[in-house]
């Protein structure tokens, strides 16, 4: 079992001082600094309910938003949790760009740090670029998906809506099934969960979850029957239909029937399931549209939940002192 | 000839008060209602014309752009529109998103209520796409544009600088030339001039204007300039070059000297002629240069015209309850 | 050696008041007009230094910016520029655009201009098509580049650079390396510099510098290590690989070999040599990694500056009147 450097809970961290100057993986972080995350974002929560949903915090600040991968609905996400804090954007996407004119990654990161913005989210398709970016800036850079390795927000929102929902992280135990080998957010969850003292299982066909996982601290399945009955939450990742037809998949008929989420399957596990997905959703592929839209799904909150720890992210890195 | 619930003037106006959700259709709206848009839109039609060209209406509120179809002018004009009412503005557009990777349209429209944003304009190519959306969702949903359906907020600029010219609607005799089969602003235009009791005259091949059409309360003609004579306003649409070498189609030549207007046909035609098209015009197919440049056009009081009406738009459904 | 109709000095443009509609090229401004747009940015620079970097000058004001020809970082550094004034901002991109529905340039303008913009930024392939638009719309126009002739903002921070660093323009020794046959960066750097007192040489192989520019009162050259001792400024233009393998280009090694910057060739130099490139680089080809990033670089400054001229260039053409 993973080792737990704090709880989860909101209030251990008042006399917390955030002084990280990015937030590129959850790797990077301690429990502690997950746990300010989420507590920021409780406070920021309640702006989204509002009417007018705005604050002033970063008025006169620039987020510059490069998407060197195209993305629809992080990007979207990223603005609007920018516009609510009252700060401008600004987005550069790699089509059409000077990428296609042989521009290094860092020359275009620090052109646009040049034109004087404040914060950089970076999405891009190469491990390790946000970490890099981070280390050769001085403007503070959040990961919004780096590859195959980490997508640190989307964990982190995952992580909001469980503790939301089932008011603790310790001690849960959360399933995420389906092409963990390839996932950013398998991997991203995985980590903060197990920081926070959970307990994870990933599931799926044995090309699709290398044994090699084991060593990030979870338990591996390659049945989910079997665990239903004991889990707290249920993750299901996109199925990249994309990657079908090669070697490493099975049909998808074979995939939906052995690792969909069905009613049936819902009914073997606890009353108080969370079911949880990333988005966007295949209805009757990973799960059906009676779970995607019934009561256990959080699916639609984990979207909400999105641009709160998103403020919390861009809020914080924008105070911080390294 | 169609039935008219109200007069078009301002001042019937005063004690209406606004309780729909969207503006998905001219269809759906009663001529009160249309009215009442036209007024709406007067008044904001100052905004235009100051240094400062804002008002706090929307101040906070965020309007999402899904565009599942491309568009340039009316995007553009609906972001204007959207912060001359202090809102902001995000942009979804179907291509390099989401919709790739096969979710659904409600999905996605869902994902971004979930978001957060207060209303939601719509342009698809699916008729009757806007009008799931706006049952389905508590968001207002405003359409801009389904497929060969409905262009509402084209329909209600259009009329709305018709009265501006023309000082009424009712008894007016409009002449709608082209391809009236595939085009949505036609058949807006239609719907709302017979709701606020004009005459309406569609002409054009008959490959072009099916008999269906006469339905809908308007003559049909084949005959340009046979209606010459009698006609307030004549409408040109824009003919879609992609469709010509189709069977349905004559040659460009033949069409363009059948169905183009020029200043020989503006001649015969009454001196307060009002000549109108939605854009973007082919200068020399369906209307000369000296006709669109003319005294008689109104093409660019057109768009102007169109943020005062899409500002209505957006100010009315946000202020409306079912 | 040109006329020159005033120092750059910015204490002299006290008394002056700006008149122009539009800054579509450096050839139809006045020395006397360069150093306003030079001194009118180095007072907006010290914004772009402030936690809050905005000033309300243009706040209500609407820029649009049509871009007719792909570009990131120009439009960006227009972005930001006009954000950093207070200004929205509205993108016109002809991708997918009713550019692609055979409306033309003017068309397109007139139709934006038409809903309500304030300023109009043009980035067009056509030589003259921003030229055009200002004599023909009343909206002010400033030119993001046409074609391969001028790109006057670009020039404007390279010479604001330059002043910036080594006190004054007049008298300096400028040197332009590259392809100056397809270069409007260096046709509007040469017809800047030159009004302003510097002598520029401009060099590279004779298929990419012809003769005939030396009538814009330019000193040719074809041998880079001739002029490396005299220079105060050497600005290195960007190869373009696509024209490489044509049959006026050598080989890229061939080329590196003759024109490229590297540590041997400014070891040659004055100590205070100025290197200058527009962006975006090619490490290692034009110019090695080793200069720059090293102390005689300012290509990052270079870019931080865009702004303060873009900024400049919005405000006046905002305030002038013909």
């Amino acid at each position: 079992m993973a080792k737990k450097a704090s709880s989860s809970s909101p209030s251990h961290s008042g006399a917390f001082v955030w002084t990280r100057k990015d937030i590129v993986g959850l790797d990077e972080l301690s429990a502690r600094e997950i746990v300010h995350i989420l507590d920021t974002a409780e406070s920021f929560k309640e702006v989204s309910t509002r009417s007018i949903k705005k604050v002033p915090a970063l008025r006169g600040k620039v987020v510059a938003l490069l998407f060197f991968e195209d993305s629809t609905r992080t990007r979207m996400s990223f603005e609007l949790a920018a516009s609510r804090l009252s700060a401008d954007t600004i987005l550069f996407s790699s089509r059409g760009s000077s990428v296609a004119k042989g521009e290094t990654t860092l020359d275009t990161a620090r052109n646009i740090e040049a034109m004087g913005v404040d914060v950089l989210v970076i999405r891009h398709k190469q491990p390790g670029a946000p970490h890099m970016l981070a280390r050769k800036l001085r403007t503070p850079v959040i990961s919004a998906g780096d590859g195959p390795h980490e997508h640190p927000t989307q964990a982190l929102l995952d992580i909001f809506t469980i503790r939301q929902k089932l008011g603790r992280i310790e001690g849960l135990k959360v399933a995420i099934v389906g092409d963990i080998a390839h996932s950013r957010v398998a991997r991203s969850n995985i980590i903060g969960l197990r920081k926070l003292g959970a307990e994870v299982t990933v599931i799926g066909p044995p090309t699709l979850v290398p044994s090699a996982i084991a060593a990030m601290g979870c338990r591996i399945s390659h049945n989910l029957d079997d665990v239903l009955g004991e889990v707290d939450v249920i993750n299901m990742l996109r199925i990249q239909f994309e990657r079908f037809g090669s070697n490493q998949f099975p049909s998808l008929r074979e995939y939906s029937r052995l690792y969909g989420l069905n009613a049936e399957r819902v009914a073997m596990c606890k009353k108080n399931l969370l079911v949880m997905h990333p988005g966007p959703i295949n209805r009757g592929v990973e799960i059906t549209s009676e779970i995607a839209d019934g009561p256990n799904s959080c699916i639609l909150q984990q979207v909400t939940n999105g641009l709160a720890i998103r403020m919390a992210a861009l809020y914080l890195v924008s105070q911080g002192k390294e």
